[in-house]
């Protein structure tokens, strides 16, 4: 957490953002070839306002990409939740999840943040500020080379701004896409990062070019399985095992997800948060996959720790 | 909260619950005319286990009657969060949610429940008990009549125990089934109520007789809305509605709902508890019924403190 005097400017990190959300609806929509994002731009009655992007495709059956930038008044009892005292707050990011017609294209979610806060006690100027973000996939039938690709374009990006940001970040999304009442990852992790601010000789400057980073490498990795897979032929069962997996998808971000529970909890605009729940999600009782299927060994691999880059070995079923 | 020497047995309790779970199974059975219950019998590693039955019929098209009886030891820390001090707890109850396929039967919630506690710190025999529990109803397209005949209902059983009981657990249920984030009630509420022991003049005894008169009334009261609506014929309009309010009911019972918040956070059996799933539920981005149409009519009726043993004024579409 950085209390430095910034000299990254707050609107310049917004418009980049903003530009960065042009960007992915621009490749997203030239990717599903049918799909348009409808915008809803949207003013938070405290402070601020967004961009909310939602499209309905060929290949996208829902999905949502968010742009936000939202300030005001943070009570202490809020702000000591996030180990600060109560000031000004100035928040903004894009926020995205898509949900695939096709059960063998992934369920994707990106995150980039940036935080401030002048706390009313401390010196003006003196401003707390951090950025977060992350990538990660959760696919329906885990394929190995697609998890191999997934996380070596994500350690492509860490390697160029830090090394140890792979092997960190890769480990805090395992940690953090977690089901802990179904002991499940949510799907193959990816990255995750929180409160990154200027530290052990990386400046502002570069933390926020790796989130960018991060943001700009979505819309490609994203797209690419949308072309390799949405054509690929599926059955009712494929179809059925990815409504169970969204009925998954929900129960983490309803049950566990922070960033959901704190925006429903503090009046957040509802429809955009839960831009993220998918079209459909189904729940059969104790539903149990029959040993050595496809389904089965996807839930023996979401498992926190696997190392996707090297080859996988199926377990025999 | 009562800390008298219980003169009611917790053995007597858990068996009722049981007999009660076996009655309302083969009511629902009976109405249903084709689903037949499935037994899951499970043990809890720390103690206890449960009774989890689940129907598919052709009138419920997913449901769960569950009944557990679980006791161990309960730490400081959760203990602290049901204002007490750690000890040995003892815990039994049924509760029920019931999806019907038709979107003109409601959907239905009940709960009865029985916790003990005796704290370490506490003189042994000095055991802190009480009852909760309650009915609500979560009807996909409210219907005046049908509101008033179920909280009438509902209102007979109480008033047969004590006067104040139907207004009072009747705003405690339009506070408990309440969703902030949509500024809704889930339905058009019930009766709920928790830590009911001996007071003001009202034995154990008799408030244990409270909550087995709420149970037995359950099923007599949904079955009266499976018998009288299943045939109906809907369009796919509702159908869709219907999909839609399951969304609704999946975010008050993995955001909000006490119980389930509870139960997947301290490791109980998490098929049990997500029992309350509906088979299948849908999301769309902002959806908004038309001016004047039957959902927004019943959107319009989502709110605390309606009087629904009254005559409804229905607002001009």
């Amino acid at each position: 957490m950085g209390t430095s005097a910034q000299t990254l400017n707050k609107s310049q990190i917004t418009n980049e953002f903003k530009l960065l959300q042009d960007s992915i609806c621009h490749q997203l929509e030239v990717a599903d070839g049918l799909g348009k994002f409808r915008e809803d731009v949207w003013e938070r009655p405290l402070g601020g306002g967004g961009r909310s992007r939602v499209i309905e495709g060929q290949i996208i059956e829902k999905g949502g990409v968010n742009f936000s930038a939202v300030h005001g008044e943070m009570a202490d009892e809020i702000a000591n939740k996030l180990e600060m005292r109560g000031g000004e707050f100035y928040a903004t990011g894009v926020s995205i999840v898509l949900h695939p017609v096709n059960p063998l294209v992934p369920i994707i979610h990106m995150n980039v943040r940036y935080f401030e806060m002048q706390e009313h006690d401390a010196p003006k100027g003196q401003i707390i500020s951090w950025f977060g973000g992350g990538i990660d996939l959760t696919p329906h039938y885990i394929d190995d080379a697609d998890a191999q690709y997934f996380h070596a374009q994500l350690k492509k990006v860490c390697d160029f701004h830090h090394s140890d940001y792979y092997v960190q970040h890769k480990a805090w999304a395992d940690n953090y896409f977690y089901l802990p009442h179904r002991q499940e990852t949510r799907g193959i992790g990816g990255i995750f990062f929180d409160r990154l601010s200027a530290q052990n000789g990386v400046s502002t400057e570069q933390q926020f070019r790796y989130v960018m980073d991060v943001g700009y490498a979505f819309a490609p990795i994203y797209t690419y399985f949308m072309r390799k897979n949405h054509a690929l032929p599926y059955r009712e069962q494929e179809k059925k095992w990815q409504l169970l997996r969204r009925g998954r998808y929900v129960e983490f971000n309803l049950v566990w997800d922070r960033g959901t529970k704190f925006g429903l909890q503090t009046e957040g605009r509802t429809e955009s948060i839960l831009m993220s729940m998918p079209p459909q999600a189904n729940w059969i009782y104790d539903y149990q996959p029959t040993e050595g299927s496809k389904e089965a060994i996807t839930l023996s691999k979401l498992k926190k720790g696997i190392n996707w880059l090297e080859k996988q070995t199926n377990p025999v079923g």
